[in-house]
């Protein structure tokens, strides 16, 4: 079915209906992407201000057959939010609606509209003495309806789940222009199928979100952080279950960081203070959320003293401060900026099960070196069983130098993920990077059945396509 | 689109594809459920081994369009695992798909077929010293596939979620025969759409779950169970937000009982121990699961005090052993035996956002005054939101009584939740009994695309034909 441009004639029906004040001249940073890899492409640009214009504008599009995209803070990794080919799109940013629509502590929820910026939400909750716990690098940029569509992970997810385990209901304009009115304050509700987590993670292939009932949690009354040296991987993850066993859900994030990272954290951002003198080959960095009279220094001597014992850690620090808790996440958040500096050949956003992760290190290590001379900087969210696996140039030559040798290293390690039982994309999503992947290493019955719902609601085609799914 | 009979014919074309031993004589219990209100026909029962035959007899159902009725413990309380009218169906029991196939306790999961008891998932996960969480009164007869089905909720959601929450992934049979391999031991998994959760509570519309891969937790190290008496419903709340305050996730159950399902209990279980020699007009039942290292009667000490202080509590016993813990369980849990003793004019399984919960009890006790004499009972998940109230004649009538006023009654309950913002089914989900009121109170854009999607998965209309949405 052919798509048409959102060219001069449907931009002027769209005035005939929608105010002046939604539509705005195209900017770059609409058709930009943080990786680089797609320019996109604009026919119409609006800014819509409340649901029903977003309603209106997709019911437009539904009737003239225009490609529609659905706009956050433009942080996502797998270029979901950029059109680069097909018929000129209509694009649908969310920024104007902003608003906290309302937060109810006392039910441990608040209602936000899809263009909230992520750090927004997060302090709306702590206004309120409460915890959104989705955290991630981008949340100064991200917002939230963009998270829900991507179904973002994060930091976070060890305790408190994906995007998705945070939401309990949604604002949506589906793709026929109707507005599904989901905004539930219900913990439970078993009333028909679960729309919900079907537009979460669709990322805009199935509608528009528009605001979300997002789940809050009580602040921890005390946080406590540590920088522990691991002797490898298996012993990182011992220590993960040694401290779920000693403190239970009180472990709020577990993540793992290899000696590559901080040698490419000294060589491209030597500011940034390090903890080791000579960087360890792997450390962990673990941080505890607790509830009342509970001490996280007792806590995490108690941790470190039963580790020593058992050989999981052979040296470590307790932060002492909330400064030096802060030094010791900006280590952490400071490897993507140091990757960037040092330019990966390929980044890998892989998960495999929890329990394989010293194997895949080890294996996809083999793997790369089959391919020729690299270096590899593995990291992140070990409790989730994912990985950031990247892949460098050695020193002294350039991503440029191993252009095309990129497919080659990508579909080595993807097809290492998928004979794990892991996946290839853990918490980027598809967007239009992937696709192919997805084709590749999807269960062909998932697939057909994600064919089927999406021509079920979107019989024209016209939401992201390209994007998850190849239009 | 007509449907045709699981007849004579129909089963010898079954026998051609399908082992002997798969069929069985139909026996009353398939055709029965717990509350009485319709009594199922079955055409042919077939009680598959493992999931190829699971396929084969969907596929040949499909080709034949013969309606397929997916049937686990049967204890569900809608009537969704019986068909009472249309052509009769083939009824596929999974009771010897009950097979634990692994149990990975390092990656804190395990993988159960659908016909495992939810007991035995139960038993597996405490031999591994992990726990399963999922909790509730059918726990000895209910199979985890009829769980998932209904997305069943229970005394344990509070801490750790419904059934949706508690699943990784899922092997099913679709509406056409083909097998959806989705049994992932992945904690993030972002590459397309959330079959998984579209199938979780579609009551075996969309097909039929075989397996699923199950979270499992640390078992806590010490519990703490406490029945303290509170002067009504809002104070209850408040000391909810209390206990969170000050012990976090340790809080495992929050349940409410009203002093008139003591009287019930004691008028028709006078062998089940009452703590209270005057029961009163609300308690509470309290439970902690603590980690390692914490008291949990220090800690109930410490929460009774300061409720107490703010006039939350005036009373409260902290069980002192085991079998007190137990005491005070079995009072909760015989709850709904007494009320079939009593026998309920109608019976709802409502939510309400959590701060209108003392409202909706004051309003809803209103409604029912306006319609005549009656006793209420209401108990249930108050940290849910999620309350069982259940509505009784005065002594000396019975419910045949009051036979012509169900409906009014019903109507009238589901008619206030709903202007409340809340679920005519929080826990139990829609079956047969609920359609009307999914078709009077569900959101229209909802509706519609649950239809498409129905359509798109299941165009034939085979799966349960009649459950959740008008066949």
């Amino acid at each position: 079915m052919t798509l048409n441009p959102a060219d001069e004639s449907f931009a002027a029906r769209l005035r005939q209906t929608l105010p002046e004040a939604v539509f705005r001249p195209t900017e770059p940073r609409y058709l930009e992407e943080p990786r680089g890899r797609w320019a996109g492409q604009c026919g119409v640009l609006a800014l819509p201000r409340n649901v029903d214009e977003v309603s209106a504008l997709v019911t437009a599009a539904a009737a003239a057959r225009v490609p529609v995209v659905p706009y956050g803070g433009g942080t996502g990794l797998v270029g979901g939010q950029v059109m680069p080919d097909g018929p000129a799109p209509l694009i649908i940013s969310l920024e104007r609606m902003a608003a906290i629509r309302g937060v109810y502590a006392t039910e441990n929820l608040l209602i936000a509209e899809a263009g909230a910026v992520l750090a927004d939400v997060q302090e709306a909750a702590q206004q309120a003495d409460r915890l959104f716990p989705l955290s991630l690098a981008a949340e100064g940029t991200a917002r939230i309806g963009g998270n829900l569509s991507t179904n973002a992970g994060g930091t976070g997810v060890l305790r408190y789940g994906n995007a998705r385990e945070l939401c309990l209901g949604l604002e949506a304009v589906l793709p026929d222009g109707r507005i599904w009115h989901g905004l539930s304050r219900l913990r439970k509700d078993n009333t028909g199928y679960d729309l919900r987590d079907l537009l979460i993670g669709a990322e805009g292939t199935l509608g528009v979100i528009t605001a979300a009932t997002l789940k809050l949690f009580p602040r921890p009354a005390a946080e406590g952080t540590a920088l522990v040296v691991v002797p490898n991987p298996q012993a990182a993850i011992e220590l993960l279950a040694l401290a779920r066993d000693q403190l239970g859900e009180a472990v709020s994030a577990f993540e793992l960081i290899a000696g590559q990272g901080l040698h490419f954290l000294s060589e491209t951002l030597p500011e940034i203070r390090q903890p080791f003198a000579d960087p360890p080959d792997w450390c962990v960095l673990i941080e505890l959320g607790l509830p009342r009279g509970q001490d996280p220094e007792s806590a995490l001597t108690g941790l470190f003293e039963a580790a020593l014992e058992r050989g999981l850690v052979s040296d470590g620090l307790i932060a002492q401060s909330q400064s030096q808790r802060a030094q010791f996440w900006s280590l952490r958040e400071h490897i993507p900026a140091a990757n960037r500096r040092i330019g990966a050949i390929c980044s890998h956003d892989i998960s495999v099960p929890i329990s394989q992760i010293p194997d895949f290190i080890v294996q996809g290590g083999q793997v790369i070196a089959a391919l020729g001379q690299f270096r590899i900087n593995c990291f992140g969210h070990l409790g989730d069983g994912n990985l950031h696996f990247n892949v460098f140039p050695v020193a002294g030559r350039s991503k440029a130098d191993h252009a095309n040798q990129r497919d080659a290293i990508q579909g080595a390690v993807h097809d290492l993920v998928h004979a794990m039982g892991g996946s290839f994309s853990a918490e980027h999503g598809v967007g239009r990077l992937k696709v192919a992947d997805l084709e590749r290493y999807g269960d062909p019955v998932k697939l057909a059945a994600m064919r089927a719902i999406k021509a079920a609601l979107d019989p024209a085609g016209i939401m992201n396509p390209g994007a998850v799914l190849r239009g």
